[in-house]
């Protein structure tokens, strides 16, 4: 176990990494919370992290991260950079004895992840990784139903994700692929509310754009999941959606059923010419602004209370694993146990 | 109380009278209640009668109600024909002996329908008229809701009604008004679901068609109920909507609340351009299609077994009473107790 | 093409054959099409068939299919035997020249519904199966707006069903196994609304009752599509739902997605306790209650107007090809292409 | 026009006036406004003023208001102090040139109010009153649907407001009445989405306490509209909901209806025992979220920006009117024409 310790858990010394899109997101949100108390923003781009400081009246703006992890007033980093840089900015921040939340993925291979993994593991500090959906109220409160055995014996699971737009060539490269960048939300979701996957068999296209086909990826995918448990699912991942962000999770047993969804963003409808219209959210940052929010506010509540923040660094793990798998299914036509899945072979 | 009796209830002998666009309907569904027999169908329009008969595989089709009536096989009676034949066909059929279904209303004014009420009330013959409103799923199970208590004490009502298009002019003159015309079907719920009413005050407009103030009527109207329990209400009324059949009714108490409505018709929900549409009832006539095959089901199965049909005629009367009293409320420009609503005043 | 035509369209003979649940919810169906006279009502329990026969005021009530077929009058026969008779009556009402609508599935087996197939086919009898959900309105304005292009390119296809109780084991025996008993319903809608299936993948379990395992069966399922059009899909299987009747169809494609469910069976919603109710349909038969009228409405409406009646037997014998596909695919836990299953395998 | 202009739009002064629960929301809102530089924050309870000033890391917490209304950094005031001192408040800031936003309302009566009116009028200082349901993304997107014409001529207009809890009998007393107190965020949305209003007749009942009565006051309303442009309205208030915070809005027209409604608070559908239930939201704070930061970011907004920031003090003049106009019309029992509310009369 960790001996971490926030010294003053009335203001708490943040370094913030990253000043992106996603980045001005979670610097707001770090304004918002007020025991913390954010020391240094670093971005490569130092208006960026100008752009940063500004905005939660931090105390400098840097190029380097290594930087502002080391200033000695930062007892937390939150890291919002680019996925390639996650897993050395953890190494970094977790050896400099700070605690971490970190934006997912840990990195987009085994090896790598389960590296950190054992580091977080001996060091004892306080990591969580950003898989915001489980802060959505949508799916706490799921999680909290099946816990309490609303559903009784769980029997299915089934996600369904397609982004509005697809992503950039450029990022295709990098991204890991269709699974490891995308369907893995679905499937930390199928870990979170029904457990473990023993099995897994993906089938994939591309119908929206040849340039995934060069990429060496693939745009569209349906999966089938075998838990442990005894339970089936179905995930369906698309990169595409002509009618805004679109994502519907559904959890089934013998007693009950649950289906998280927002189908409807604005709280108004539109009757006219013998029917009525409302709007949908346009994309995940809408969709998901709460939980974008209650994520970091668990990471600093748990740092505060002295509670291990989660999910971790073996949630992170098990996820991509499953992301691995799912890869391997499809690449390789054949239904991948997941415990076969431990010696890193390129995805 | 009524020696009426039905002598073989697995062959109830029916004359039908009216053969316009809801008699279609109506004959239809006696079509398909088994034990109901159609012997005569009657319409002044003889081929309309003829097309009647058909359906139902009659025995006869003739242009007089009153013969179809007194045939001896026929021990019930449908009504279907226009509003101010109501109450001389339903007195001929009660003198004869024969139960009575008739379409709403008994008549447009007090005395005449006062006068059936205590036909009735003397022969004992079973009658019910056509609110078909009382019969469709939703209100059914809001009734049974509120006889168990689910509510508690009743707070408020809240009816809305929006007919899709507007009535010709000719309809009009002699429709009875607004009041009497439409808004008498959110009265009667009111009263069904609420109980019964001490005072009212209604504005009205013309808002739709100039039309409606040549006839001396109003297209739009918004009325305040007081109920004697205590409860207040509101009913908004309109003739024309855009957007389809538009009806809501809602009853709120001290510790629930029940909303009926069917804001969707078909089971279809199309996404497209960030956004989902579905489709509305057109007009009563489909959104109340299974209340409009009930209410005869109920009628016969009320003869069949014993009972007395409901809603009878003084449930039209007290309905017509309420619609009275909007009426004069609107014309006087002050509000109108209903126990004042005893002699007929033209309206 | 047939040289088959009703004599009369304003009244066509019908025999009716099999008075069991079904058979009682159809005869009423037809009580109520004008131009349809039953002539014959047959069923090997007699007194079943003489309740039939009243409701409908047919003719004859007689124990033998083949007399009621082969009455003069008789020139449609409806078919709601059990599903073992299927075939030998539908053969039967063929060659006697009579057309027919037959609940589905013409038989368990490739070879015998490939028999009628070649057989109607030669004689150009109209004959319709049961498949009720392609007259569902939902189903039906699907069908339509995917017709026009709503959809634009048809990318992905998800389908669920539950149904509310699970099948007596004595009928398990028979009934084909999960696949051809009940996704065949599902995967009859794939066909309808996206295409022909190219292979298909399916996991099963038995997760609701240990009986189905000694029927050699499973309860639970999920099964991957793959559709010639490039379209990827899902079907999720279960043969029981605590909540009630649980069926939901997306289709999703480059510019929009249909959701045809319809998830509130009464037109009320009850809010208490800080939230809001309201019910499912119990069963497929309130769910389809609609669909099950419009199947034989339109059958007589092709007869009577000389079309072609929808879905026919090679529909039947398509579907059925996806379904024994799928069962093999579960049973050797392998993707089954559908050009294969030609020659009958036993499942 | 005025001549306030804000000197340094990357860093606006605040004094930040109560921090009760409200307030509480408010600072927390501010923190999260980049260019808002909370300078000083007031309360007579020095602790709560501390509690206040740690959130947003104010320079200074202070007992008294005036000390920090004068701070020479401070170019706004944030009030959000007890409604008996809004006015006060109001004029001391109006008259140090400090641009202000404040809860509503600006004082119970009309003399007081109309003599705010006057003073920002003459000094040309941005003021914006706290009507937060303008903010609300609904109404804000039926606003714009309004305006762009979507509704054709307006006819109905409907608001139903239930709070979830009855307030305090001690708050009562000074609550200035149902109407004032409640009814008027339905009042300004009639103003807001519909237009002036031209007469008013309201009912009231107490059926929910006896301790209303006992304050002369009613927990039970409804409301009859007259707009000047013709339209009818209907409002429905009531001090209690069992079922949470229960608040729908409706607007007709000639070619379409808006509801602004949020009936589900967490994207979640729990499906048992053939039916399914979702939660409400709990009571205007949860619902309303959005709503009370986009008011004062759009208060922040219109200052950077050197617009003039609404709903503004003469909007707050109008509808308290209404809401007198309404009180009126309960009292005395007959309908209030609001050009005749002008000299005060105590309600």
């Amino acid at each position: 176990m960790s001996t971490f310790k926030i010294k003053d858990p009335s203001e708490i010394g943040v370094a913030f990494l990253g000043v992106g899109r996603m980045g001005i997101t979670h610097i707001r949100t770090l304004a918002g919370i007020p025991n913390v108390r954010v020391i240094a923003v670093a971005d490569p781009n130092l208006e960026a992290a100008e752009r940063g400081r500004a905005i939660v009246r931090a105390d400098r703006a840097v190029a380097s991260a290594e930087e502002a992890i080391h200033d000695p007033r930062v007892e937390a980093v939150v890291i919002v950079t680019p996925t390639t840089t996650h897993a050395s900015l953890l190494e970094l921040a977790v050896k400099a004895g700070k605690a971490v939340w970190s934006e997912k993925p840990i990195a987009l291979n085994l090896t790598e992840t389960q590296r950190i993994v054992d580091l977080v593991e001996t060091t004892g500090i306080p990591v969580q990784l950003g898989f915001m959906r489980r802060f959505d109220p949508g799916y706490v409160m799921a999680k909290e139903r099946i816990e309490t055995g609303a559903l009784g014996r769980i029997e299915t699971f089934r996600a369904l994700s397609r982004d509005t737009y697809p992503p950039a060539l450029e990022f295709l490269k990098t991204s890991g692929g269709l699974f490891l960048d995308m369907a893995v939300h679905d499937l930390d979701l199928a870990r979170f509310l029904v457990g473990e996957v023993r099995e897994v068999q993906a089938w994939g296209s591309v119908l929206i754009d040849e340039r995934f086909a060069q990429a060496d990826d693939i745009d569209t995918a349906v999966t089938m999941l075998r838990f442990w448990n005894g339970a089936l699912g179905v995930v369906e991942t698309s990169r595409r959606s002509a009618w805004g962000y679109d994502i519907r999770t559904e959890v089934a047993g013998s007693t009950g059923k649950l289906v998280v969804e927002a189908p409807q963003k604005t709280p108004m409808v539109h009757s006219r010419e013998f029917g009525f219209e409302a709007d949908h959210y346009e994309n995940f940052p809408d969709r998901f602004e709460i939980a974008f929010r209650r994520e970091l506010e668990a990471f600093f509540g748990a740092l505060t209370e002295g509670r291990t923040p989660t999910p971790g660094p073996t949630d992170a793990l098990e996820t991509l694993r499953l992301a691995v798998a799912a890869t391997r299914s499809w690449r390789e036509e054949r239904p991948v146990r997941l415990d076969a899945v431990t010696a890193e072979i390129p995805v």
